[in-house]
């Protein structure tokens, strides 16, 4: 594991590593927050997944998270969305490619050799986590931002047990029936729609759920609505009976203003979840 | 005022808008966050002045403080910190020209014509402020960070009366005797020294101090310390009894980690102040 960068925050320290990766095939870069009580123990941990374009940077600078997770003594680990590198297969559009690895293990070329987030964030990352660092392995949480919420809700849906408690915001909720989905499944995972089932977090709803509660945010002004199909998680949990407070959000869109302005309740959420 | 962008966080509004500045003889840009109660009526300002390379984006989207702003019902601005363009004159090194204005009004070539952001900040952009938006001209206080300290510092101890409350992340504390500071002020202002000593806070303090608390927060891990001084300020605040709070922040860095783990802390020291 190799320090990029550690800087003093909130009364902890806000790092940045690197590593080479066996399943992506490339060294990846993760953030890392650890409060100020990881001096003495393990911490429960929080693990923010991010949206297209971004890398473990923007929700470290932009999300406010290390102020409300110092205050409740939780650890933060924001990873990469993708691999990356000059040797790593890419694509010109924004949603495709690097910083669009839409947390799957892709199996259709050229992507499958390395674009293997599944794998990376489920189990390599947090092998390499919990034996490196404070972290209380029996203590996890999830959320994330758009494509990251997509990742945060099919990965807590399909690890029974793992995490307590899992939430997002403006996730993209229904990727086999969005263009934000069928475009980046069909590249990754081939044509056949079956194989899509396993990432679709209304399809996971209606199959199993999650063992815990669940919070999502969404901005009724957010200009990705059509892409993103709230209504079908909506529809999707209640009709599982899920426990989940799902909100929308009046007049917020799609940016960082809008998931640091709801990062409070998430975090104390998660908390609670946490520390039950 | 053109609007480049609107954002609604933390249940008020962050807007971005821009128009063509007398002052600077360019378009200037900067950054306002309109709490909830604007919607009703004129609300208490704090100015947050940026440093070295900033915009007006980085602490509109790193420094976290509209949090607390909507908490106390304040507005934030976060002004540019040069004139820019392609017409501007600028300089290779990070720390002269575009993005390193200093807070002065240059009188030297070829910054001169441009370089105005004393009166830019002091006479211009309140004057389009206050007539354009709903914001309590008699309730000011003003911050900054680095160079935006610097800013601030002088600013407030230059318009008795005009701010009720100063604050200062990690200021230029002493720009006189720093190169952060000697070599802008010889570009900007000249070689004569009797002409910086209105912009060195350090100066400024021993004259005539400032009619209202201070609070100043450093790092003592900062890697720009020596060129900072804040043993300078700290001997001159206490020299003349200035009503000031100075903190050494142990392991804190110049990082936006350090401005944003404190920012909660000013905010409100703005707030009991505006709203005594």
């Amino acid at each position: 594991m190799k320090t990029i960068s550690e800087n003093r925050a909130f009364g902890g320290v806000q790092g940045v590593y690197s590593h080479a990766s066996e399943a992506c095939g490339c060294d990846m870069t993760f953030g890392l927050f650890l409060p100020e009580e990881a001096e003495h123990e393990p911490v429960p941990v929080v693990w923010y997944l991010s949206g297209l374009t971004c890398t473990h940077q923007n929700a470290m600078e932009k999300a406010g998270a290390q102020a409300w997770a110092a205050q409740q003594g939780l650890a933060l680990i924001f990873p990469d969305t993708s691999p990356r590198g000059a040797d790593i297969a890419d694509d010109e559009a924004y949603d495709l490619g690097q910083g669009a690895g839409f947390y799957v293990n892709a199996t259709e070329g050229p992507w499958a050799p390395n674009f293997r987030m599944w794998d990376y964030l489920t189990e390599e990352l947090p092998h390499r986590l919990f034996s490196a660092y404070p972290l209380d392995e029996g203590r996890q949480a999830i959320t994330g931002h758009s494509m990251g919420g997509h990742g945060a809700l099919t990965i807590a849906m399909s690890f029974p047990g793992r995490f307590r408690s899992a939430s997002a915001f403006a996730p993209i909720a229904n990727p086999s029936a969005s263009e934000w989905g069928r475009k980046q499944f069909t590249a990754y995972l081939g044509a056949d729609e079956a194989k899509w089932a396993a990432h679709d977090a209304c399809l996971l709803m209606k199959k199993r759920g999650f063992d815990g509660p669940m919070l999502i945010d969404q901005g009724s002004s957010d200009q990705f609505l059509e892409l993103l199909r709230p209504e079908a998680l909506a529809e999707a949990a209640a009709s599982a009976r899920q426990n989940m407070i799902f909100r929308m959000q009046k007049g917020y869109d799609h940016s960082y203003y809008f998931v640091s302005t709801f990062m409070e309740d998430h975090i104390n959420f998660h908390a609670e979840a946490l520390y039950a």
